[in-house]
């Protein structure tokens, strides 16, 4: 059991509000932090939410837009200022790397860890013991990308009464079965599969970035168990979603709807917006499981079986 | 009679904490806004103090350090979303131009108003019909500055009383004399001096940024209506500010006291303190008149007179 929990740092498209930050999306994963985006802002709202500067963390830009790139100068001076000496990955286009670059040239700062740049393409982009990340082309600038963490499937439940009844006797000979592991237990060998149940899926988590819905993203969120995605625009402004390359709430809705996503989080609204229980409706239209993301908004993602 | 209102933006030092953003403190005088320092997260404050993204606005840049500096980019971003047209000046070293000219480029925005730099310089860098600011050299890094608004002096009281006695009917001939012209009556001619009291000194507020405090520096700052001084550190803290040529609470109320500035603003607090009040009490050991500042306080400046 992995503890996966998401955290809203930011919601706010392009501008912030009062009550909204620039776009920022942390997954807590175990004692991993996977950030997705770092508008301004960032670290602030770190700090609020208590993620911690010192913790094993990896970054996904989408684009390099102001708006989802600014924060991160100033998180990694906090970092530093905190004496992280663990390495941070950051992934994202050559422009992400320019503005660390340059930024820390100019602004005159030094780290005392190190920032390990990986340039993002279309496919797996990282792949762990535990869970891969994927990335794939979104409609939104030249070089943007939406990702995907999906966690590799864990071993089926293992049936205590089964191994019992084999003989195996319970210790190191229940793990290696737990493990994959054939055993032999007074000259008969024993497989996993006669004391494990089925594989168990984990869970996959997509975030959109700014894009339009297309069905290559459609695709590439297939089945995702959280779909984070753009909604900046209501159906009041349907066209200006497809001239700025965003999506409306209730196209969010249908991409989530036809990529099969059990829950979808609404995000990344335009500051016209107050109040976005429109955008809520319109998108509750078209799916079933929807929330609209707040600043500090945590939510608990538990596994596929225990939905 | 122009309103003058001191709105904190942003009193962290280095690292923002939950309650307090990075460097900002903005003053508005009448219909125009000079905004002093643009830590991270300066867009969102301007947000919540309602200051607006449309008016004349001049920003003075302290020194390159990033968390007085990177909101620029998102200001003046977010500023170009609200339409505006009217030019920002904005006062600072050449690396601050850099971080501006770099950060449009890197991000790749456009901006629908002119942005005019100006290089910071010691003495008076503007000189406007109603104030000047100057310039000093800080003690804090190779090319900082601590700045002060001084209004120009106002025409003394009219003597209402007076001028009838003399004769001059109210009117034309009134407004000449308040504005300083000479006039004639009958073939008599009445002098300014005549009818106005002593000339009615404005009000003058300085702005340290980071530094030491010294001697040069109480010079700039003699006689402040309001001063607002670096104190990242309290007493417990006093080689650190030596080292990094920042000023304790209680250095900032002996430097204000022997420049005999009016009012002590502490600010840039250090983000170890989540209490500031024993910063307060020390400085208060050798001030009268200090504030501690917080992020969205306003003061309303009255003029010398109605203090």
């Amino acid at each position: 059991m992995t503890h996966l929990r998401i955290v809203f740092l930011g919601t706010s498209a392009a501008t912030p509000t009062r009550s909204r930050g620039l776009s920022a999306t942390a997954i807590q994963r175990g004692d991993e932090l996977l950030l997705f985006d770092a508008g301004e802002g960032v670290q602030q709202a770190f700090s609020i939410a208590g993620l911690g500067l010192n913790r094993k963390t990896k970054v996904f830009i989408t684009h390099i837009h102001g708006d989802h790139t600014v924060g991160l100068l100033g998180l990694l001076q906090s970092m530093s200022m905190a004496g992280r000496e663990r390495p941070i990955d950051i992934y994202g286009s050559e422009r992400v790397w320019a503005l660390v670059r340059e930024g820390k040239r100019i602004l005159g700062f030094g780290l005392t860890f190190p920032v390990r740049f990986k340039k993002t393409r279309a496919g797996v982009i990282l792949d762990e013991d535990e869970y891969v990340v994927r990335a794939a082309r979104s409609e939104h600038e030249s070089d943007s990308y939406a990702y995907c963490l999906q966690e590799k499937d864990r071993p089926g439940e293992f049936h205590r009464e089964k191994a019992r009844s084999l003989g195996v006797p319970e210790g190191e000979l229940w793990s290696k079965l737990q493990h994959g592991q054939p055993v032999s237990v007074k000259g008969k060998r024993i497989l996993p599969s006669q004391v494990l149940g089925s594989k168990r899926r984990g869970r996959k988590i997509g975030v959109s970035g700014d894009t339009r819905p297309n069905t290559s993203l459609t695709k590439f969120f297939k089945g995702c168990d959280v779909l984070i995605f753009d909604s900046t625009y209501g159906d009041d402004q349907a066209s200006r979603a497809v001239e700025n390359l965003h999506s409306t709430a209730r196209e969010a809705a249908m991409l989530a709807r036809n990529a099969e996503a059990n829950l979808l989080i609404l995000t990344h609204f335009s500051a016209r917006y107050t109040d976005v229980s429109p955008l809520l409706l319109q998108a509750g239209e078209v799916h079933p499981r929807i929330i609209a993301a707040t600043d500090q908004m945590a939510v608990d993602i538990p596994y596929p079986e225990d939905w």
